[in-house]
């Protein structure tokens, strides 16, 4: 296994592969892409230099030009995997067609090259168990935009070769993103588990009619989240008390644990939830300016990622 | 009662007490401030002068000399409280003394004025059910440090006047504040529910064995914080589906369910758990160096609700 990446493939180049592609590529490799579809794949540079073009307004790159010479666009598998170090695979998220794509995957590579698989919440072992070389694969889950969050949950098979791990979050480490390690396999990972955990509390809390959406919104957006888009919940309450986390537990683990125990009983949320929560965000936002508030996200994130380096940036130096 | 705020009274003025006259006075009232504690007393102005250069600074407050000729210190409560419109009550957050400062607020107030409470997880008819003009009494809790968060949660105790919270919901948000209502009493209000609910799942995934603290963190910092940072968890689920928050509930709730199931017998965080958490914490920052850290954060908080406003701006033309 290199201790560079030079050669990436990138397997499925929609909008996390070609994120995945940005991200290889001005990290130095160059980069193979493919899609099964046609049209995807002939249209994924296009779409990878708006990317960059962003990213360089943004001031969040240079050289893009010399980024995009690094991608090419392969027009078999077996091409695009053809000397690859490392394979990005970013394909459909069912089963069947990772299992599928893993087994094609499987058969072109040799014991050396390292797969990552985009899954959000498949693990690897429901889609490798019967691939070829199925000790070569990973998850690497990226969020969305990937070439904006940097954050990639890394998370073996059983049977994952251990030296992968490690292997891979130096790679990602060197390209810029920030690699977290998931020691074994779990419903949902870390993120989505931390997403859904508070996500049931504010559906429960909207059920019961203790606030709005809006409300429960602006809890976070305008409280809680301000510090948490530079540090992690553990961090934060670390921070929170003068002793710091011992003494944090000491003032607040009982509250917490009532808070636990209030909801040992979880429902799901059900078709009337939904509905109500949909026509309070069918309210704030129209379905057909959805579109429009994902560019407004996109931009606003780019912006805070830019500004978040700066401020990375002005501290080191 | 008034439907602007001219004269404010602050009852405690800690960091919390210190915050709030920051914001009512940048606002345009005339604010008396009081602690029983003499140097907290007579320390207070200093402290608000450095918050207020702090926030000139920064871009996020101008003519502070003007608002700082608006505060004044009060040499009794009985002075601090005389002509006001709002007190605002920021004092040691235990109910005795809470009961017993509640106690003497009443009786100093007629049935027009208001009275907040900063309590960020006592309820209201805990400490005032035999005060005098209970009626009056609201929590409007912030959030640290309380000058530069937006957020103020407003929950009415059962025997609130109901046209309170509307009140004071339109004076905060004319200071700069960012109200939301909690319809009800509850255990931790929305804010530490929803902050307790992924803290507990970060502790149970740590106690697990499923990541580090670092990581755990990284996840949020690295990822889902930099979206909640301008947008909170309904907006940004009903922007990662196609057609909206029904469509991302058809594709997720089911796995959500998973993770509430998977955690219906919460476990305590118990001493050895937090000594665990203490040692992976204090291996990344020594217990002398938390300080530090912590006016780190408040100058990057700081930063990132100057660039969060300025984008407010640029969008607003």
């Amino acid at each position: 296994m290199r201790q560079t990446l030079r050669e990436v493939a990138i397997v499925g180049t929609g909008l996390v592969g070609c994120s995945w592609a940005v991200d290889f590529a001005l990290g130095g490799a160059n980069v193979r892409i493919f899609d099964q579809n046609e049209a995807t794949r002939t249209g994924a540079p296009a779409r990878i230099k708006t990317m960059l073009a962003d990213m360089e307004a943004a001031g969040l790159a240079d050289h893009v030009e010399d980024a995009l010479k690094r991608v090419s666009v392969a027009a078999t598998l077996a091409a695009a995997i053809d000397g690859a170090d490392y394979v990005q695979e970013s394909v459909f998220e069912r089963v069947d067609v990772k299992t599928a794509v893993a087994l094609e995957i499987g058969k072109l590579i040799n014991g050396e090259v390292v797969v990552g698989s985009s899954s959000s919440g498949i693990p690897a072992s429901s889609f490798t168990a019967g691939a070829p070389n199925r000790n070569r694969f990973v998850i690497a889950h990226p969020v969305n935009p990937p070439h904006l969050v940097p954050v990639v949950e890394l998370v073996p098979a059983p049977w994952t070769d251990p030296e992968i791990v490690p292997w891979l979050r130096a790679r990602l480490t060197e390209v810029g993103k920030v690699p977290v390690e998931v020691k074994r396999e779990i419903d949902g990972f870390i993120l989505n588990r931390l997403q859904g955990a508070l996500l049931n509390e504010a559906w429960a809390l909207f059920e019961e009619g203790y606030a709005t959406t809006a409300d429960i919104d602006a809890t976070i957006s305008q409280g809680l989240g301000l510090r948490w888009a530079f540090m992690g919940p553990f961090e934060t309450i670390d921070l929170n008390a003068p002793g710091g986390v011992s003494d944090y537990a000491d003032r607040l683990a009982p509250l917490y644990f009532r808070v636990a125990e209030q909801r040992i009983s979880p429902r799901k949320w059900s078709p009337e939830l939904v509905a109500r929560v949909t026509a309070e965000r069918r309210a704030a936002l129209p379905l057909e300016d959805l579109p429009k508030r994902s560019q407004w996200r996109d931009r606003r994130l780019v912006q805070l990622v830019a500004h978040l380096r700066r401020q990375r940036a002005q501290e080191d130096g």
